[in-house]
């Protein structure tokens, strides 16, 4: 048994960590800190988890580091804020999952020129990995701070990963990728109300999301790659739906492909190759399972490769858990094992 | 460690049944059938339920009564072919739990009245008991049929029954209820097409749905009661919110009645009262609670009470699991406790 | 050829007074204010609007009770704020339309009860009237200032009107809204957070909205009538269909109701009778027309009616166009009759 | 005035051609063909259009081409029935606006390559001009038959086409649409079934679709193009929003990219230019207006232009009574021109 301790427990992601935590056989959740509801039972806020006995007793506490001494710590909180507390957790000494994009660059002069912030809690000397395990599982295992993927980096990475690897495809690849409401996050703006983005579809920052580095800084470690990437936000609430448009450099028909991508993800409990190349979102909604799908070329080489996730789960909080899990030696899929909320 | 079969198992309710049981620690699934995928994965038609290693081997089988002799056995068979079906199972001394309305109604007349069809498989001499376990959890125990109850009828009834008991509102009981579209089932109609459903919300059998015989047998079993009720069609996936109005007939306060309800309702795992009277269908998605809230009283003496769950879980598929955790002496909430889907 | 202002030109229903105006061959739309965004052009708040040219040199200016002259003025502005400006422009002997709730109750009393503040812009001595045409045509003619009605009262009295007046009914009527979010305005709120709304229907001010008193009054003046009034937040942007629980007092049945209901619209060019019962949002969408349908009489006497309008359209700018035109002498259809947005 | 034609009314594009004539001011709508509904009234198929007179007496007749004598004949047909009609009502000498892609290919082999049947209807001898106004005004006026292009294809032709022409963009051009589900058509079937499109969003013909080709010899006529293309299926009803992917061969900034396509559609009445990139599908609902965004350049040279329709107008019937105002020398814009239903 071990405890953890979640920074930043009234939003999306951290509901999301306390909903899955409550499965988890091995975990005691310990401290759920929230500056503004410090003092509130964390079912106050959360109500869709009443009538869990694990969480019914827990409350929101201010954030103290002093306090807090769990095996691990997810920080479920927004860039800028995690280089500030992420520093003291682990000069204490403890491991920690920081769900924000603050330690998710080796290359801090692209951290800063995307997020537009200086990085003030740069951490030397300790072991920080990717906290993505289908590439970088060997250095989850022994990491004292993980780095969780984006979400759109998720799906991206993993949906074009084999090409990248296998040196399949030209060095350009176009994601064009749709995400549900709910990675807005929980504080309602104009881009989330309700009328505005119901029966519409729009992109948005078009050439500037701060996840292209990151989706490329990564695939570039495996191969040659420079990615243009763009989200659209859609009228659903889970989900993000990538679809990757490539150009293959050499000869490769599509039974060839899926067996690449069987091959690449063979050992993957949470990637799943759809041969039949249709992926859904509400096939992983709720799950911790990255849907891989595609495997079209048409007459001007372009390969099409889709993938689907659960932005919330694979795309945050159940790939952190995923990460917890390796790094305490459990078995990977625990507490993140069970179909999707279809239909 | 028992087995269980599906009767049915390519529809919404036997996917559920199928993610449910996928969880449950102490259930094998034995067989599953279909008569149109007899031969085919399970996982084939369910993809969303890939990658669980319980279910993978799985596939459909024809309907074959002589080789089915699982513990217990679920028909999530349309009423009409339940009747022809469960006689022949429980002849063979199986348990069964039926997710159609054909054993719901003691009085045979009122099932062949409302459902228009001659009942050819009444059954005599053995126990069967209306699978609402909070009503009555002492007649699942030993009944060797259970009638899991319809999915409008487990809303209206919980949402009201502490009311008609204590005998504290007039006869007359207007349930208004929203539903989404997967209580329509899995096939696609002219109702069920998506232009139109989205955007709308329409009632439907006004005045003439079977669920109101339902409804109303039930709560006459412990008080007065004459029900009138009309569902809505709502562009939702899940869910369904019911609004019951009512007429006080004598003197009640909001406290008082938010205290009947919790102590009506004191020891029961799933029904989770909101004394703030706010109930959602995110905060149940998923899960086998039945969230009850409303508790407010007009200028008029009209008594709004309102409940929300999951139709396909508290309203199916996680209540017939329920009836079979409390048929098999295994702790009621086994594999159905888990925070709603939200957001 | 007339003037029209309009005060308060940046939210929905400012936005959908522009849209229609600019269909009405016989107005100009002159002033449109808003304190926020004076100075810019019109369209860049209401880029939909864009490339239509009656509305494409419109710019936004501050209120100025002293300019603005036009023949009409509609005030779209909130409850609280028309009674700051109405008795303003009254004054200036111009004539007024007014959205807002604040002149739709003759007995103020009422008024500041229900809407929690005190009215100070009482207005004496002038031809108020209440702006439903189908049932106060004649007081519209030749009114200075006619209140608007709000959104739910429009669909719920024209869905009971003509059983209030056949005295056909008991006093109890119980109305159950769904409505869309487009309702709650355009400012964000919590409320309105898309994944606060999608995949839910909620009931809101179950027994304590506004409208309920302006419902009942208004039936009041035809015959007998004590309103229950529940609302629901739909996940949908435009419309509101409105299911009536009534119970009948005397022998009729489906096709002397039709009849009734025929008689009683007979001549109104934006009420339609559905026969078959079955009224849609989808189908009245954009329009002025209030669509009614339901008939149906259960075993205990309870009579269901239901209505379908646009919000924004027959519940707000469109009849405050159609009030203008029976104010001016206008065929009473100008500018108004367009099939529904289907689908 | 004159008189139009319908044949194929029930469906969607068939209603939206109805609902656009009404407010035609020279059209007499005379016939409206169904093999399946013919003696009916209109209204009684498409009630959202009861209470408009032009529309009221009209009832269904059966395909009779003896019999059609109007002005103009609009085919709402599927490709492969159009064939079939169209020639013979060219033979009568009417002028002919055919909705379906039987006639908009130059090249019959590629119209049966990609649409995988003969083409049995080849017409010799007379005008036929594909009916993109933006790009073909000049062979419009004195075709005697118009070729309605499809909902993709305008949206991706009007969102590129200044690229193509001006030589600014390398060859391969990717084209990422996003469509309502109204573009399937009335027709119920799993692929609209509402809980298989809600909450997701899924790409489909991949590589395949047959709005490819049209697409590419379009652009092919001014410039050098090599299309490929992927449609998504959004849970919306109305509308498509497409994202081109193109690289640009030569400097070109946002300002002088904005100059270009201002100047090439600045005659152009349907046609929005939007600089600040953004656009709707709301913004466009139920109007013959193309939106178009975008103008950003990424660190790859890759250019992404963005294009918003409503795909039952701009995309088909709005679009066809464009066809018709030029063909008849009527103003372009007439019975055309409103603002979208926003929200």
């Amino acid at each position: 048994m071990i405890t953890a301790s979640i920074i930043g427990g009234t939003g999306y992601t951290g509901g999301e960590l306390l909903r899955l935590l409550a499965n988890h056989p091995y975990v005691d959740v310990e401290y759920v800190t929230s500056r503004k509801e410090a003092g509130k039972k964390i079912t106050k806020i959360h109500p869709h988890l009443r009538g869990i006995k694990k969480l019914e007793n827990l409350e929101f506490m201010d954030v103290d580091v002093d306090k807090i001494d769990s095996d691990v710590v997810f920080c479920a909180t927004p860039h800028g804020a995690s280089m500030k507390i992420v520093p003291q957790l682990i000069e204490k000494g403890l491991k920690v999952i920081d769900l924000s994009g603050d330690y998710r660059f080796e290359n801090i002069g692209v951290y800063e020129e995307w997020y537009g912030l200086k990085h003030t809690g740069v951490l030397e000397g300790i072991k920080i990995a990717y906290g993505l395990p289908e590439l970088h599982r060997d250095e989850i295992i022994d990491a004292q701070l993980v780095a969780n993927p984006g979400c759109f980096p998720t799906g991206a990475i993993l949906a074009v990963a084999p090409l990248v690897k296998e040196n399949i495809i030209e060095e350009r690849i176009i994601i064009d990728s749709k995400t549900g409401v709910s990675g807005a996050g929980v504080n309602p703006t104009e881009t989330t109300h309700f009328p505005n983005v119901n029966e519409d579809i729009t992109p948005y920052k078009i050439t500037t999301h701060r996840h292209t580095p990151e989706i490329e800084k990564e695939l570039k470690k495996i191969g040659n790659a420079r990615v243009s990437f763009t989200p659209h936000l859609a009228p659903i609430t889970r989900g993000i739906l990538t679809t990757a448009h490539t150009f293959v450099k050499k000869e490769i028909n599509k039974e060839e492909l899926i067996k690449l991508y069987k091959k690449f993800y063979k050992d993957e409990p949470f990637v799943r190759i759809f041969e039949d190349g249709k992926v859904s979102l509400t096939g992983v909604r709720g799950t911790n399972f990255c849907d891989i799908g595609g495997f079209e070329i048409d007459r001007n080489g372009r390969l099409v490769m889709t993938s689907s996730i659960d932005n919330l789960v694979k795309g945050a909080s159940g790939q952190a858990i995923q990460n917890m899990n390796i790094m305490f030696g459990f078995e990977e899929t625990l507490g993140l094992l069970f179909g999707g909320l279809k239909p």
